[in-house]
């Protein structure tokens, strides 16, 4: 980050599914550079897929297509142990479903973000992330377009794709608390999500600045990563955007899509 | 059909779901010209589409995609009454997941035929037959391929895609009866469907020589048709396609696909 | 109504799924006297379900079940053109479902009410009617237990449950327009949708105290009806809400389910 | 079972979904004494389980709720991290949808067997095994009526449910290789599933006889359990199930559902 002062803002967009809203896209896309859109497996039905990604593009941010486990009652935040070639075929069908919508709305899926449970596995679950990469290969080879995969530093998947040529992006989530070895505080601990806005705005100045996170315990951690992972389905979550885009916008900092 | 002696034979394919199984696809395959290949909304669950493309890629069939409303508990077999903009992207996103399938076995799809109830509407009802052709408009705009479109003689769809420049083709039911009027005879009616494989080789050679269907009550009626469509989830199927094959390719007719 | 002042307020409630919510449940509980609560087909996960008849129970509102097509991703708001058998299997099921949860709340369903497009369908689709009296009739034969049905005034469904001994129940719809013959005005039309409270509040303030509903032409139609339908999930919802059972209170009527 | 020689046979019936259809139940339903039926979670949409459920009741069977994880597309075979709170009122939700269906049938639901990967985890995973019987617990306070669990030996929610008093019934797998330590050789290893007819059926002899099975080394292992599993979804199952009661009736046992 150090340097050039360069930084991407991502958020998760087009979860809402029939009926249901989710967040407040057009608020966010007004933030973010890069957008994780739903692929209609832990949310997002087509109609929603396809104005979702008009708006991205219109607004100028990149499509990510975030994929899940097949769990809409779950949103694709529970485990599911599916097998190495159904996940190869679930994650490909919805890479090519989206990238249709991207098509039709005059773009192209530019990244790969996994969705919640899957998301986590990829970062530790030898099957599962080579499913993940597994479908970006399928991709590849029938498109030709070698997609980047978007994770937290030091992913499973990160390394199986690498070994394959792929490019490979972190992120830092903007609101959550740091263990002293990187990870993430658990969400069942206290103190886990960060909400007071300064905080946040603190934290990712300084990450833009200097490259670093500040863990719990006080510990200086040197985190290096392309994009700041901002929650678009919490109350106050656009103030929070603005706020952290307004930041370090002022501190000199392009906020860019990696992709 | 009369003088080159070429015809189609097209059969619903893919429709397996999870664990469940439905029809011999293996032996369907040898049978057929043309595979109408269920999308996940009906059936067939993103592994079968990519195992089941790469199945007739490797047979020579054609494959299509047999677009369908979202209803697996009734096997897309249910009318539902989808507005248009939804319905279009319904059929859009499933087109799209198929091609990539497709594309992955080597393949494209290379026509399209709606499935079930959608089928039926397809034929007379207005927005959802211009959902059908918005969603091939969309897929060509962004692919550059018109995928032709396959249904009964007379259908609406038909009619609003012929406008927009799209190739039609038209197929007749190999086991089915017609009123004098042309149409089916209703599957609550007795005699609806013909289990017996010489009257419905008789019928189908009948139909391929001289392009004709004897209707109910004796009535020639003149069928232009493209294709005949042949049932693989009822028992005997695979013997009916058998012979209904064996019989046209004995009368010196080319089983090829029109697509 | 005129006379005794008794009058029901009827909400639809427990259409969260998931993680995604819907209306404001805990305000609404607070200001009608039934619950019309979703049984898992068009929203309602069972731990929604759950959690929605116990707050129901608390708050000593009467449980009615809210059973739909099986469209979650049309949210019921679409027909489904289910086989009369299938259908009554499928609202029995939901029956059972929800008097399980109900139950466990320490209540038992207390009515039941057709949701989205089965709620139009229950007024004038023959099968669709039967099948939902076919299953009322079924619960009744092995819990001993008559669900009375709550519709709108004049509905196939009512005529087929009086029949076998039902009791029958209707609403007026507070924030809707009439036609001269008692209909609503369709949604696509202006006007369909009254959004001013204190346009509905005069509404409903005559329609408890006289009986009546002024049409949209003046005209005055006498209205049976023993329930006021509020809408639990746009914006306002809860104020409007408010402000009709404040008014209804102080003109004297007594809030209290049929049920 | 040495000594009264009374045995139970239990296979998993009712696994039809909408179109399509999975193993014979008719022709299992005459030689087994305990249907487990599932309950529409992974299989078994509502109209399935009504009839399902009456042919058992006109079978004398005894009818199971085969309560399952929410996962039709991988047939509840894939373990689903569901929280406890959320899996406690799905598994609440079958049992009452399927008890609904048993009474409109003139029965009831006698016992209750998880299905697939919640089978598994019932066995070991401590949030699942006390969901399990959580809902077992709650449908008791509610109908007054304990459910008996069905698992193999050792299972950790039968352990959790003996301390709330309910009955704990055991099954060994007719057709399943077991290893020494009394555990089943992993589907994965060569000859974990037994497909000859006469080995099945002497080593069924032998257990109902001796109360022993013979482990893969020659292993003689005492076995206390009330029920034999077998399978009804492969092929020559029907034959297998038809040798095993002959043989097991031959030998004087009486075939008698322990619920």
């Amino acid at each position: 980050m150090v340097g050039d002062l360069r930084i991407d803002l991502n958020a998760d967009l087009g979860e809402a599914f029939g009926a249901w809203s989710m967040g407040e896209d057009a608020a966010m896309l007004a933030q973010v550079s890069s957008a994780n859109i739903a692929c209609g497996f832990h949310a997002g039905d087509p109609e929603t897929m396809r104005t979702t990604t008009v708006s991205a593009a219109r607004a100028g941010v990149a499509i990510g297509a975030h994929v899940a486990y097949r769990d809409l009652t779950g949103f694709g935040r529970r485990f599911v142990d599916a097998a190495l070639e159904e996940l190869t075929s679930d994650v490909y069908y919805q890479l090519c479903a989206l990238d249709g919508m991207a098509v039709a709305a005059g773009e192209r899926v530019r990244y790969v973000k996994p969705h919640g449970a899957f998301y986590h596995a990829s970062h530790t679950h030898t099957p599962h992330a080579t499913a993940l990469v597994e479908a970006l290969t399928l991709f590849a080879e029938v498109s030709g377009r070698q997609l980047p995969l978007l994770l937290a530093p030091g992913a499973l998947a990160h390394d199986l794709a690498a070994e394959r040529g792929f490019a490979t992006f972190r992120e830092v989530f903007a609101d959550r608390s740091y263990n002293p070895d990187g990870t993430l505080v658990s969400r069942r601990s206290p103190g886990a999500v960060i909400t007071e806005v300064p905080a946040v705005v603190e934290a990712m100045q300084r990450f833009v600045e200097e490259g670093t996170i500040i863990a719990t315990d006080g510990t200086v951690l040197h985190m290096d990563a392309e994009s700041i992972c901002l929650h678009g389905d919490t109350p106050g979550a656009v103030a929070m955007a603005e706020s952290v885009r307004a930041a370090l916008s002022g501190a000199g900092a392009k906020i860019v899509s990696f992709a």
